[in-house]
């Protein structure tokens, strides 16, 4: 048998996805499962976008331009202006996903072995992304204890160094909720300009501000040339299956680099172009109440957290997700043992482990992320097991008991 | 401004959509245009697969599994046994694109460095994903006297070296039309067994042989380790934009891979899928009429082309292109003038230059790709268009007076 790659072999699994097979295996057994691992809304998708799905009259599902139809390119650049970023519509380039957007900023910014910097924790797939492209990571740790707040640019400063080509930021923050403020970002930008480096930031969630107002790195306009901005529509507009992202740069000289890499893949997805353009229509209509419902369950997840003994929680300032400290030795295992061993009224609760969203995986072992993702009601529910499993003390019994070994509960 | 990078400056544009800006130029002029330049048919995707999307119900466009849906994966496998090719849905991987699938397949199979065996004419952009997975082509060169036949498997077993992790196939041949036979292609099998290596098959032309019987690498039970193919429904449906192709193989090893890189970019299209599972119904009935037609179209084009003197073609088995060799220096030149400066009852045709097909760019200067997706009449139309451009004599005087930069011609 063919050898297969190595680069292959070491991408590390999703930790949003790899415990799929113990979910099945609890709906197996009848356990109804509080999905609380993936940023999956449960928010419809605006009507009048699947409307305009069910009315396409086309005959041939064909090939579009490879930087996107421009007509969503342009709605995509008047949406802007609601957050006083003023682009042209061919500053924005239509992706499959951010996930796309990612892969064009990382093969366009950086030759093989240059580093990025990036605070962490982080959202996950970036190391995958950062492995295939031939990128090495630099990751500055940040705070639970202050909700992981940007860190002071001098420890981004001192970390640069003649192979660092950008500072990629998650704003705001996945999986930390975490919004960053506008001096902190005002501070980073000198930085960016000082050493003549990109600065990358993910603001899907940008809509999810509920503590303090959103300002995007495209708010500076000396930073016209350094910033790439990846964006989609899957979080805003709860359409996370159209695979519709948009890479955002007014870098001129990026402006050559991104078709070419767009030409390569042909063309984004067709129909989910067509419901991306109506999405940008009505937003705050569609948005507002949106947003106060994350909102509602926001202070639902942390009002219950902050009463079980032994749990490390903040109180997220934007997206839908918290990270949150256990009062367990390996979070993994324990949310593993949740969906295998456990439930309460014949429920339980399935969340991410939170090492699998850091570079350096001895760190942030206790913690898991929880994404608000589901109504104030059945979140309840799902902290009554949470709860339940800390409390009730059989979790504890089993950590004492078991060689905490991933492998020996694999199925 | 910071530096952006070699490696995607270095990427090739696509040889198939870079003439776009005179194209456009043309257009403003009034002048219509023939495309055969693109892979774009103009035939109708499926009705009941519009009509699916239409009739989509889901309030929520949500992501489904990385690895595609299951339903449409067992639709996929379903379809192969009309090909005696006997697979699980498991052994069926839903991809963006078979571009994606492409790219899968490079990350997993090889590592930096390593190295491909290519046939040239290729589909152009598999010199891009192998340029951004740094691996290293060694093309073949095949003839179009013979229609570019499969070379001789002691020219394949001549390019082996330490460094080779696969050989590489598009069958039925984009750019060329050729059907490569059972003889040849066992041949290769053996071939690949005696070394251990890859082969990896784009055979999304697979419904389209006129001349010939189409044979899937996946029908040699020797090769279930070794195989991986490429798929897409962009051509057989007419579905281009869906964006959903295939992977499909059998190696255990390949099957814990491809799911990582999948779940990197979260899922495939989510409505391209319900497009893909409900063209897999009633496909010979929607074929066959297809099919006469494409070969209609083949047939008057190489009625059309052989009575132009200087033109050296064949007739194509399968797919929808022919490699063309015209009585011109330059083609890539050629095709630019006939969009810049060059009409015919105020028509024109489009063609994409021989040569962006080949590795080495010394050769196919002289060629051009058509591609017959456009009706017999306006086919007839196009070949009126390129007749009268090369007998008129009006070009072979540009040709003698011009310096053949292309950078000159750059609007």
């Amino acid at each position: 048998m063919p050898k297969i790659s190595t680069r292959g072999q070491i991408l590390p699994s999703s930790p949003i996805r790899n415990l799929m097979p113990y979910a099945r295996a609890a709906k197996k057994k009848g356990i109804h499962i509080h999905h609380l691992n993936i940023g999956q809304p449960d928010i419809q998708t605006p009507p009048q976008a699947l409307e305009a799905i069910r009315k396409m009259d086309s005959k041939i599902v064909a090939y579009g331009p490879s930087e996107g139809q421009y007509s969503l390119r342009e709605t995509v650049a008047n949406y802007y202006q609601k957050f006083q970023i003023h682009i042209k519509p061919e500053d924005v380039f239509v992706t499959t996903g951010a996930s796309e957007a990612i892969l064009f900023a990382l093969f366009s910014c950086f030759e093989q072995g240059d580093e990025i910097i990036i605070p962490e924790p982080f959202y996950a797939n970036y190391i995958g992304f950062s492995q295939i492209s031939d990128i090495n990571i630099r990751a500055i740790s940040t705070d639970i204890s202050n909700g992981f707040q940007l860190p002071p640019v001098e420890e981004f400063e001192a970390m640069i160094g003649p192979k660092t080509r950008a500072i990629f930021l998650c704003n705001p923050g996945n999986p930390t909720g975490q919004l960053y403020d506008e001096t902190a970002l005002a501070k980073l930008a000198e930085l960016i300009l000082k050493h003549d480096l990109f600065l990358i930031v993910d603001e899907v969630y940008r809509e999810f501000c509920y503590d303090g107002k959103f300002k995007s790195v495209l708010n500076f306009p000396e930073l016209k040339n350094h910033v790439v901005v990846l964006d989609s529509i899957s979080k805003v507009f709860s359409s996370c299956g159209a695979r519709i992202g948009y890479l955002v740069t007014q870098n001129p000289e990026l402006q050559k680099i991104v078709p070419k890499l767009a030409q390569m893949r042909l063309c984004p997805p067709a129909l989910g172009q067509i419901l991306a353009e109506a999405c940008n229509s009505n937003v705050d209509q569609y948005l507002d109440p949106v947003k106060a419902k994350y909102d509602a369950r926001r202070q639902k997840l942390h009002e219950r957290l902050s009463t079980i003994p032994g749990v490390q929680c903040y109180m997220p300032r934007a997206a839908f997700y918290n990270m949150v400290g256990l009062p367990v030795e390996d979070a993994a295992h324990f949310c593993r043992w949740m969906l295998s061993d456990f439930s309460y009224r014949g429920e339980t609760v399935m969340m991410a482990p939170g090492n699998g969203f850091y570079f350096n995986r001895e760190l942030g072992k206790n913690q898991v992320r929880i994404a608000f993702v589901l109504g104030v009601e059945k979140l309840d529910r799902a902290m009554d097991c949470l709860e339940h499993a800390l409390l009730s003390g059989s979790y504890a019994k089993v950590e004492t008991t078991t060689s905490l070994s991933v492998d020996k509960l694999m199925p």
